[in-house]
């Protein structure tokens, strides 16, 4: 394994993925709470919300309002979830700093995810990339970055495994159509290390690590921290997680639990890996996320294992939290 | 990362490891049943107990006669643990084909787990290997191997870090005293993989790639499956794992959870690498181990999730189960 110095950036993606993924809807003041906490335990990058049809997901509803409050946090880079020309002007409007647009590799997954074809969802790229450029300078979101996340990179549940060649072939259209970065996501569970070093390194030769958005892994089948190390091991420097491991895609059946920010906040810590996050602040948001989920489920290790004895952090001139 | 390729050999714990952290006792029948399953699913090295004062752990009391029904399944190697010279004479009594010796990187768990020094652990290797080589040739465990697992290898929940200079002198002590493997235990769950990638290496420089006995990891913090990877990339090619993750070690506070031989198996396999070991059938043995431990709680995530759809196991030519 390669030496792990540097810095990692972790892109918290529970007030999205985690929250579209239940049945209740968190009140927005709730919601507005919780991004707070989750950014005062050092979290720099939050996606926190959907601009989606509410009948589709009444939960994020008020999604412009989330966006609002969060561009109010200082040093908070707010991200925010569309699946189409609409959301992203309304997310553009709303002013986000980036806005998330999930093209699935997998045609089945498209259809089920977006009701759209993989070729609409690529095409579409580029009306948000001109309605972005062509916005008033006054816009909140005008100058916002767009970022592709292609959705079931790893597999399918519908059609099983998906082409590696198809994964890359779509990257390299995305940027061409205008996107910024291009991530990959592990939507269904099915990614294990090998693949995650194969298709990183592919992805990396293709775009270029600078337009490599991050990686997006579940831990379905408990390998989210694994393929971590196998994307780290490209070099990759962006992950998504989400506190206490809510959520993952309504769309893809059985793909239960997003990668769980604490957990890997502490691996990255302990292998000297500075993600700026404190544990202990992070694990205290927990409490503040329960409040406006009264008796949600949550997951993950160390909020119950608790610090090894001794455990310290990479950077250590960190001011104290 | 390495292209993985080849085999890796899995060694099952649970009937050790599991069993002896929990209160109750499986039944001596039930505990055969089980590893008969275990067997049958693929696993070719099953720790089935520990020869230790059945004072101290009763669960443990009938190790002998499941180490001889073990020794009755075709092709399945027989491990057992021994805390001392005592438990070691009563392993090759029954017929082990290797036994298992703790040895205690940190002084204060020593103490708390075998009740004695370091320096009497490592001492105890050489009177060990004396007694075996001295023993009559219809011994039923006259040709044991003798291996030896340095537990706190990655750190103490009494004294906090463990120098790593310290885990790889010992080791070579060990060698000397007339191990013929040793491994390194994440006894406490306090492991990364960057961490387990320096220890292996330093370990494989010290004493042989060829007298590495293999990675034995616990998922505290939900870190096992990562530090497989760490590990593999060294180039180690034995790991232990229980089955849905039972155990963990009593006189280690919160250490709780061992790597679950499901998840391990699934993403070794989905990796290229073959364990020969069958998924469901393994799944299915979970049954055997809940007749013989009603209502006990199983972990894991491939049990719960599936095989993915397209699922392929890494030798192609396996014969069907």
């Amino acid at each position: 394994m390669a030496a792990h110095t540097g810095t990692v950036l972790i892109s918290e993606v529970g007030p999205r993925d985690g929250l579209q993924a239940l049945k209740r809807t968190m009140p927005t003041e709730a919601k507005i709470n919780w991004i707070k906490a989750l950014a005062a335990a050092g979290l720099t990058e939050i996606e926190v919300g959907s601009f989606v049809s509410p009948k589709l997901l009444p939960q994020m509803a008020d999604c412009a309002q989330v966006v609002a409050a969060a561009r109010e946090i200082p040093g908070l880079t707010v991200l925010a979830l569309a699946p189409n020309l609409k959301g992203a002007a309304a997310a553009f409007d709303a002013g986000v700093h980036k806005v998330s647009l999930p093209v699935s590799v997998s045609e089945s997954h498209s259809k089920a995810n977006i009701n759209r074809t993989t070729e609409q969802a690529i095409a579409a790229i580029a009306d948000i990339k001109a309605l972005r450029d062509g916005l008033p300078d006054d816009t909140p979101g005008a100058k916002a970055g767009i970022e592709i996340g292609l959705s079931t990179a790893f597999g399918c549940t519908i059609e099983g495994p998906v082409p590696e060649d198809r994964v890359i072939r779509m990257a390299a259209l995305a940027i061409e159509m205008g996107a910024e970065a291009v991530g990959l996501s592990d939507t269904t569970g099915y990614g294990n290390p090998a693949q995650v070093g194969r298709l990183f390194r592919r992805l990396i030769a293709e775009i270029g690590l600078d337009r490599v958005g991050g990686a997006h892994f579940h831990n379905t089948r408990g390998q989210g921290l694994a393929n971590v190390i196998a994307a780290l091991e490209q070099g990759v420097t962006t992950f998504d997680a989400s506190q206490a491991g809510l959520g993952g895609c309504p769309y893809a059946p059985g793909a239960t639990g997003n990668l769980v920010t604490e957990d890997l906040v502490w691996m990255l810590e302990s292998m000297g890996l500075d993600t700026g996050v404190d544990i202990e602040r992070l694990i205290g948001a927990r409490e503040v996320l329960l409040a406006g989920l009264p008796g949600e489920t949550l997951y993950g290790h160390v909020a119950d294992a608790g610090l090894p004895l001794g455990f310290e952090y990479a950077n250590q001139a960190r001011p104290a939290a």
